[in-house]
């Protein structure tokens, strides 16, 4: 028995479906003189449709929409094209779907700047290219890739890019590192790196700028081959290693362990891309670029969320390896949501979740389907929400389980998982929270390597590396015009009433309202107040403003300063939480061109608050980041845990309501023994 | 099936039978020099056995009984007495059980000082006093008590005092507020505060000291008598109150959330006091003092924490009202684990778990039974404890759910309720976790009020406060002779290897080691490296330290600056983390004394910092603060939430094992579609 009804209106937040990517992928291939291909392997010197995906409307549209003032708002696509052979990427706006008559170039209002072929995240096309010219160079050091690696026709080694590519704008220059072709292939680095200039979009410009073997740089590989055929350098010599990155079990289940079962049916409910569960609905969508993201969340019916989603996940690594040296991973430049694949039902949610299909359209030539690769489920957390057990006076209790729904989607990327939970929970509170597991990075290990982590396996380091992501948090409380208030507590030397004499430091409430953004920008290295609201100027029963409270749970390391060239393609990554005036055109964090084209970042988060636009009675946009310093150990092998991997923000009711809205629960048990 | 065997030896830190408190109890009513009453309403003049409580043996007594080295040490009792015809409070060793032969004054060994009579807990006899003369009191009052409160022979006000009783070590002036006796009373403040010198043990010396009627001091009964008849001061006239503190459902339940089944059965054992869960072993106790705690927490046999206890559980308020203006509990004044009551079904842990009565002997005359106040049980965390996908290069997938062992006990302390978790997961790590529920303290309403906090319901505010709770954790890594370790990351300028003339900011892993008690004692106010490890100078396979880190989940407010008297009573909650030298007299960070003389307290634990030791190859203990501010909301009424309101710290293996343990569970699961 459902509370409420699903809405079709959810469909304005839906990601594009299988038809409609296919409508769009036709209507570019019409456009004859943009000459594209949708070729799976396009060299890098056609032109590529890379990316569809859904162009979500302006926001003042959809809310006209949603709130019955207008009708549906346009269907449109972003479509990403690789123009390989004009040497430049563009950002078109296909619509309206189902019959697309447009297309429209929004490269430069998107980001105000020509985004240069450079600044493309590398295609299987282009690593089909790259794989067959690395292939030669190998064939080249066959005797010491069989007496170093065991390479020969029936085995390989495995390639792991690192990224950056190179140290200024138009580089494209790529230490590429290789690993055993095993179970776990990311940490069984083998000591070779191979540093690649593919820069040029005609691959037979491309050269081997360095090698790297067993901690010896060579300027070219016929130098190393001369060297290793001569002995003149430090050998490795190839021996097995032990399995230990596999992850097949060790025992038989002799007994499996407690399972969640739903004796009554399921409480929630899911239609099309909308979701409805007990007091809570909204819809749902999983950008190939960004990842998971709801929209329109309401709690009986009022809007409270606008959206919530991830942006970006961020990781900067230390190496004494060229390769690593530089790292630093900016996963939605790769696709997060892309990486979404199937999950397994008992392990990455419950037996009894429901599992969503999606469709996705990024580096393909046909949409696919990824099935299975959304899982919502109700959870019992296994504590009370809330419990009273009255002891003095009299005897009673009070209380209710605590059951949430979980909103999830797993995205593989490359070594890391990220599991990604909006959590909905009966107290009004919403919760994005974000847990890695997977495999660490790795690198061979060579003097002056355990600065920069732990040994965890023979001849291997696991990198220190930091691991930070970004969320959106579009709260909307009461509408859209909002302001930013924090309180915390003070000491205050106060006389007692009573004997005025007498003095005591007695905690005080410290309300202040941030009124710019620059004010409102909570660098993660100062004292930031502990409470943080988005408040409306409507007040509750007893005259305090209405908010919603962001309490952010991390243990982030130091962000990257900002005197490196790099930092302004993750200058998001300075806020604990920065809050934004919203503007349709800055509706990212980053971008899909800031891996690649990171000195010069196609969005650079800082400036949107450079402008110090004031936020009072504004649309406000928080921009929350999370994360963690991970120093890998032993027991990262041959995965990272979950447990103690991740963070957070929750979102929470403080003076929203009159009171706590779980006590409507139908889930509330009480006791009188009386 | 079970991987271990239980072990009779976790008796030795099983709490007293009630056989035991009974012998113990016998005991010392034999001691007829004492002159020692049982009867649970001795007045305070009389010379009353508050308290029976395991004493533990000395730690290196019960290692060579573990390891087999000795036999078992004796098993003892701490009783605490309360000579109110002496004017002091005695603790006495007795022992050895079941027939006891010795009571051993140890006040002056354990506490370096004498306990004044007027450190003591309050009583249920002095209670039944304080009432009696509160009747005194309000009967003079009766006409206002009528039209303000409604308070006749049939209607009563409840009382809620407030701590510490005074402001100077001696005083036990106490500040009793009246509540309507209503549920959920703690949050319908009347407007009515008494404050009642109680401090002789001869209740016919006790007075009222001053008076406060809706925000207006009174010097005597018959002055606000007086004026109140006269209608010199502004009244507050009765009137209903909705019943908004009730914790009835309002709905019946129509369909019930998802459950936790062991379809296979339990996967965990308890005997005695002794518990398995797959490769976990663990002796657990629950002291009426300090609440609940575990011992000997063993891996595959190894010995990981000697001891995991809860310390203290404090909070500073802040009122413009003189009860709340002082007010800083100290629960373990009270008795933490005294108000674990019986846990209820499907609320407070799942129907299928394991429920164990607990025996108390705290201000009875008999013990006391406690049925189901302690649970236990396999919890399905509902996420993967680890996963990866593979999808470069070969499709495989492998993970494990996250199964994990829950042991829970919720202590009800007036108005509070706080939930105690350890958690055992299979990846080797242990966590200790706390959240808070059930009723906000508040205060009626005055001029001034709002400063200190928001209002909450007509009349009433909800004042601000923090929450403290103190946790001991004795890791013993590999044997007792560990050293402190800190790791965190720098930037550090490096040159790039293949390209020398091009420096970047790369991090760098920064190991320390703090040698010394005073360097170890990482403050709230400053900035503490990230990782805290609690290592061994044994080494992993790859010469890595081994070590178990503590990750502390904090949201602490301020503390109570060193300034005031207080603060030495609490001086334990300066630090996130500190480390001192194990000693066996330096149990506990805190005592039952510390509430009622917080001036001149039984336990500062400053003081094991202050002769600053050396902990380099010693038995060390962690002291670990954790908490959260509490800024009263709309929502925490009528309860407190759990989502978001708490803290905890998370012990986990570094470089510990070899490889990830879970990695041997039997839960593994593997996909290779190949
Ligand atoms: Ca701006
Ligand atoms: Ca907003
Ligand atoms: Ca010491
Ligand atoms: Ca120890
Ligand atoms: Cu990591
Ligand atoms: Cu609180």
């Amino acid at each position: 028995p459902l509370k409420r009804k699903h809405d079709e209106r959810s469909l304005v937040f839906a990601d594009l479906s299988r038809q409609e990517y296919l409508q769009v992928q036709q209507f570019m291939l019409k456009q004859k003189d943009l000459d594209i291909s949708t070729n799976q392997i396009t060299k890098p010197w056609g032109n590529f449709l890379f990316l569809i995906d859904l162009s979500l409307p302006k926001k003042a549209d959809v809310l006209a929409y949603l709130d019955g003032k207008s009708a549906k708002p346009d269907r449109e696509a972003t479509v990403v094209v690789f123009h390989g052979a004009k040497g430049y990427v563009k950002e078109y706006v296909v619509g309206p779907l189902p019959d697309p008559t447009y297309h429209r170039d929004v490269t430069i209002e998107r980001y105000n700047m020509e985004l240069p072929i450079t600044a493309r995240t590398v295609t299987i096309g282009e690593y089909d290219l790259l794989f067959k010219y690395v292939g030669e160079v190998f064939s080249k050091l066959g005797k010491l890739m069989k007496e170093s690696f065991d390479v020969d026709q029936n085995k390989k080694v495995n390639a792991f890019e690192q990224m950056p590519r190179g140290i200024r704008s138009g580089d494209r220059n790529t230490w590429i590192s290789y690993f055993r072709d095993m179970s776990g292939m990311y940490i069984h680095p083998v000591g070779f790196e191979l540093l690649i200039n593919h820069e040029s979009v005609n691959a037979s410009e491309w050269k081997v700028e360095r090698l790297l073997y067993n901690g010896q740089y060579f300027d070219t590989v016929d130098e190393l081959k001369e060297k290793y055929e001569t002995g003149s350098i430090k050998k490795i010599v190839y021996k097995e290693t032990p399995d230990y990155g596999s992850l097949k079990p060790r025992h038989k289940p002799l007994q499996i362990g407690p399972q969640l079962f739903n004796a009554e049916g399921k409480r929630y409910s899911i239609s099309n891309n909308h979701v409805l569960y007990l007091d809570w609905s909204f819809a749902f969508g999983l950008s190939s670029v960004t990842g998971l993201r709801v929209f329109d969340v309401r709690f009986k019916s009022d809007r409270i969320i606008y959206e919530l989603s991830v942006q970006e996940a961020m990781s900067v690594y230390g190496s004494v390896t060229p390769g690593m040296i530089l790292t630093k991973f900016l996963d939605a430049s790769i696709g997060i949501g892309r990486f979404a694949h199937e999950l397994v039902r008992g392990v990455d949610c419950p037996h009894e979740a429901t599992y969503v299909d999606t469709y996705r359209y990024i580096d393909v030539s046909v949409p696919v389907r990824y099935m299975n690769s959304i899982c919502v489920f109700e959870h019992n957390m296994g504590q009370p929400l809330r419990r009273h057990f009255a002891d003095f006076f009299s005897n009673s209790y009070g209380g209710m389980v605590n059951s949430a729904l979980v909103f999830r989607t797993i995205t593989a990327i490359g070594n890391y998982d990220y599991m990604w939970d909006f959590i909905f929970y009966q107290s009004g509170s919403v919760e994005a929270k974000v847990h890695a597991t997977g495999y660490i990075s790795s690198s061979y290990l060579v003097d002056g390597s355990l600065k920069y982590g732990h040994q965890v396996a023979e001849n291997v380091l696991g990198n220190i590396h930091t691991h930070f992501i970004n969320f959106k948090v579009d709260l909307d409380v009461l509408g859209v015009n909002n302001f930013f208030q924090t309180k915390d507590m003070e000491y205050v030397n106060v006389s007692l009433p009573w004997m005025p004499d007498h003095y005591a430091m007695v905690p005080q409430l410290v309300e202040k309202q941030l009124k710019t953004e620059q004010e409102a920008a909570l660098r993660y290295d100062t004292k930031t107040p502990r409470y943080l609201h988005i408040a409306s100027n409507k007040t509750n029963r007893w005259g305090h403003h209405r908010s919603y409270r962001l309490q952010v749970f991390s243990f982030t390391g130091d962000h990257l300063p900002e005197s490196q060239a790099e930092e302004r393609a993750m200058s998001w990554a300075r806020y604990k939480v920065a809050i934004t005036k919203h503007k349709d055109l800055e509706q990212f964090s980053s971008s899909l061109y800031n891996q690649n084209n990171i000195w010069n970042p196609a969005v650079d988060f800082s400036k949107y608050i450079e402008d110090n636009e004031n936020i009072e009675d504004e649309d406000l946009i928080a921009w929350v980041t999370t994360g963690f310093l991970h120093i890998p150990h032993s027991e990262d092998i041959p995965n990272t845990v979950t447990v103690g991997n991740g963070g957070g923000v929750l979102l929470r009711p403080h003076n929203y309501f009159d009171e706590d809205p779980s006590i409507h629960s139908a889930d509330s048990v009480y006791i009188d023994p009386g």
